[in-house]
């Protein structure tokens, strides 16, 4: 009998990629990877008519995820030399929330002329905050009415969620609302796409979407939050809810066409782009904190019982694996900051040494801040550029560095926020481990693993030893063990991991010396985190304010 | 009767310029400015065996002077096409304190081949804060002795005073110490070198060697700093003290031939470099604040009785003009921190657009930042990179940004660091207003008179009008007025003043509602001032010191 092949699509913040995973034992045969086309919009409407956006909107256009899809499944089967006759199943994983309005058929209202030039009428992606202000509305109500679900999301909720976008979409842009037949999250589209029906995948739907128990919150608190919103899931929400592993549909003949595969094979429900490492990394034990390190970083580990822990972003029965609680956490800016570093504030003379020497500046700067002691730039960074998802999640927290002298350089920055990142993920742990949730195994997956000075640094300063996802594609990998269960050819998620997953244990073992030394610029990074951040000195969110107030005054 | 010139000679941070005067109207007929060849040495000793220098150290090369004012001297007067002959007199105005050992004719220990590579033998520069720890010390020992002196400085001494600077040669030097015959300021050496005699100028005497009263503090004083400091002053410090406007000596024959001038003409008794503008600028009265803007701004205003007031840098009799109290603030970091931005954080693409438009870096991130709205950048910042003189005089205190988001832009740096100037110069005059010391307006000169959205910024944030000398070369018109003075041709500085100054008055008004949204702004750099500045959070002297013991155990 002839091997079987599966694909995985993991949708990221800046591009698609596909790989052509063989069944039996993981083998990646070959990948595509591609940039959306308009990117990420957050200054202005480019696929519109480019007008200045609110300093804190990112949208993405849905189209370029299907232009994505197309080209890349083509290239990974290409690439694969496979014959994609033998492809048994396909799955996805998207960022989340990612969330587009349609309407009944699918079609985002972005792509009628009406709506062109409404940025409310696009993908709101993860990292779009504009509804800061309702997620604040949303958690005061939801402690006013004493819902019980609120302490799964750590006692607050993320303007990142479905519910701050879609009520900010009612309440500044009507009509869009008004027009919309569903508000999806761009996890269930692409599967929509792919197989012809709408499911809502099990885990967005806890972690997102506010599902627990199996219900959403109830319509009475709908309605507080706008009278307009009472019936928001059962009008424009609302859809059968399937588990991880499940076959959502078959490929449409259209689809099949357009991606150069067999129609009928299995669509697996969508997942989070973070939670599928963890089957792909083997990560899915008690313990075992899948840690995937991009843009942003999203932290999930399994818990043997519900808890309510401050500041954890979402808890969902069986949102990672069967029988356990999944725990998700996060540091909202990553990757993102060291790239806004790379952009707006590194000289032309490191740009110039790195192309001299055929590197990234990332490379360069790493290798400079890689040679410094711990301690020896004096500075401290708080990583809030684009807010703090745990364990204050609170999208008003803004980027700090301080310390800085006359001789600061550039990999001084760099390196301060190297370490800011691991500062906040030792944050996140500390609280995880208080709240009683173990955790003695970080398993790393995304591009960060090529930084090894960043991964060593993250063991030193959690003392916790880190382990790496054996395949460098753990997300498009991981999606395709989602499509081999779908496609019936392992029993459970569980069963594809063991056969297709891989990682190499303890890569990165803490240095004491080290550790001890971060343990100082530890303290200072807490001091700060707490000062600005629980309630002390609120100057971030009233620069915010002050900041919304001249750019509405600007544009009006 | 034919014309008579003065020489002015202005020793800046980076660079010495001489501008020819003439001495009835103050017309500046020809200028030279040229650049110190070894810069300032804050990272390696480039003038000797290219060491690495702690952090906190910023020398200079006394060679280097005398270089740059032989060929500005010469290039002045060539400029101005003016009879060498028909000059009369030469002043001359340096940083303060900068200081430098030296044998007992003034040769400067650092020309000694044993000395060479010892970073004590060069100049100490004014921002060097190598005795840090030397400063603490005088000022706990000040206090626990009740020395009444101490007021008059505001209740703490910089590092950067001349105290500070002999102690730490003394104790991290004592071979350099023992080797000195004379511990002496820059300004008052390069009267030495012109005239062959050693005098102290009332003013660095007053505002940087703890002069008060005609008198230095006590030997006992001295001696519990250090018991080997008691005889500081008797040994290695004492000369003549003579008062601003007065003759130091005549040219001598050497220096005439090497300068090109003819010899025995009047030099004038040195001043610190920002006082020497207040009567270039017209600004003598009380309530007017001169305020010398450049690497870094020093602001002297007269006041009628003497006050002690926290955070000033020095209260001198006669230390601007008789019979007046000379009040002394600064901020030590201003353009040094604009130049910092654009050497370390400006990418390419900025260099490249400010190339190809032929302007400035600054000048491209002053018109892109000048467009901004009041607050519409979202951030704030400490303007610490160099320490904080007035009013926290804590050279341990460091530069902080804070509000980054992903959007963050290299203009909106820079413009929050314009603004934090501006906040820094405002806790100043609100401090003076609060003791009763008063101010009606700013008269401002230097170096960043050029950034008219600087100049209006000023306005706005302090709600204060802004004059503006009428030179742009106020510091060397200033040093040549105290040399027209010197050498007879008017009665007195006051009298010079009045014919060879000049200002432009109210340059620059208050916009009120510009000043209503600066308010707010203001309000939290104040708080984020005074959490940091003033023990809550002593964070930055921590992380310096951390940063210390790394570097010590590295050169080690």
């Amino acid at each position: 009998m002839s091997e079987k092949f599966v694909i995985g699509v993991d949708f990221g913040t800046l591009s698609g990629r596909a790989t052509v995973v063989r069944v039996s034992d993981g083998l990646e045969l070959g990948s595509s990877v591609m940039e959306y086309r308009h990117g990420v919009m957050d200054r202005t409407l480019t696929a519109g008519d480019d007008q200045q956006l609110p300093p804190d909107f990112a949208l993405q256009v849905p189209a370029d995820y299907l232009e994505v899809l197309r080209a890349v499944v083509r290239e990974a089967v290409a690439d694969a030399k496979i014959d994609a006759q033998d492809v048994i199943g396909i799955g996805t994983d998207f960022t989340s929330a990612s969330t587009l309005p349609t309407d009944s058929l699918g079609t985002p209202l972005c792509e009628r002329e009406e709506f062109k030039n409404n940025p409310h009428a696009y993908v709101k992606m993860w990292k779009h905050h504009g509804g800061t202000e309702q997620a604040e509305r949303a958690i005061a109500i939801a402690e006013a009415r004493g819902e019980m679900w609120l302490g799964r999301y750590g006692g607050r909720l993320s303007s990142e969620i479905v519910l701050p976008k879609a009520l900010e979409t009612l309440e500044k842009a009507p009509d869009v609302y008004e027009a919309m037949d569903f508000y999806v999250e761009a996890v269930d589209w692409i599967v929509w796409q792919l197989c012809g029906r709408l499911v809502h995948s099990a885990a967005p739907a806890g972690y997102k979407a506010l599902r627990q128990n199996d219900q959403y919150p109830s319509e009475e608190y709908f309605a507080e939050l706008n009278p307009k919103f009472r019936t928001f899931i059962a009008d424009k929400f609302d859809a059968p809810v399937m588990q991880l592993g499940e076959r959502a549909g078959a490929l449409t003949e259209e689809m099949a066409e357009a991606l150069g595969l067999p129609s009928g094979i299995a669509v697996a429900v969508g997942q989070i782009d973070a939670h599928v490492t963890a089957p792909a990394a083997q990560a899915v034990e008690p313990g075992q904190m899948t840690a995937i390190m991009g843009t942003s970083n999203v932290y999930i580990v399994n818990g043997r019982t519900a808890r309510d822990i401050p500041g954890v972003f979402g808890i969902t029965n069986g949102g990672i694996s069967a029988g356990l609680w999944g725990y998700e956490g996060g540091q909202t800016g990553v990757g993102d900051i060291f790239a806004w570093i790379v952009d707006n504030i590194v000289p032309g003379e490191y740009q110039n040494e790195a192309n001299r020497r055929g590197i990234s500046v990332h490379e360069l700067l790493t290798e400079k801040a890689g040679k410094q002691e711990v301690g020896e730039h004096g500075l401290i960074a708080l990583d809030w550029h684009n807010g703090n998802r745990s364990i204050l999640n609170n999208a008003n927290l803004s980027g700090t560095l301080l310390g800085m002298t006359l001789n600061t350089t550039p990999e001084d920055i760099y390196r301060a926020y190297l370490e800011a990142t691991g500062f906040g993920l030792r944050v996140i742990i500390e609280n995880f481990l208080e709240h009683g949730v173990e955790i003695n195994e970080i398993v790393a997956a995304g591009g960060l693993l090529k930084n090894k000075v960043l991964m060593q640094m993250y063991a030193d300063i959690t003392r916790i030893p880190l382990s790496i996802s054996g395949s460098k594609l753990a997300g498009s990998l991981g999606a395709a063990i989602y499509g081999a269960v779908a496609a019936g050819a392992y029993p459970d998620v569980y069963a594809a991991a063991k056969n297709m997953g891989s990682k190499i244990e303890h890569a990165y073992v803490p240095n004491e010396d080290n550790a001890q030394k971060y343990d100082l610029l530890y303290e200072e990074y807490v001091t700060l985190h707490d000062y600005f951040g629980r309630g002390a000195n609120d100057v971030m969110a009233r620069l915010k304010e002050f900041q919304r107030r001249v750019h509405d005054k600007k544009n009006s």
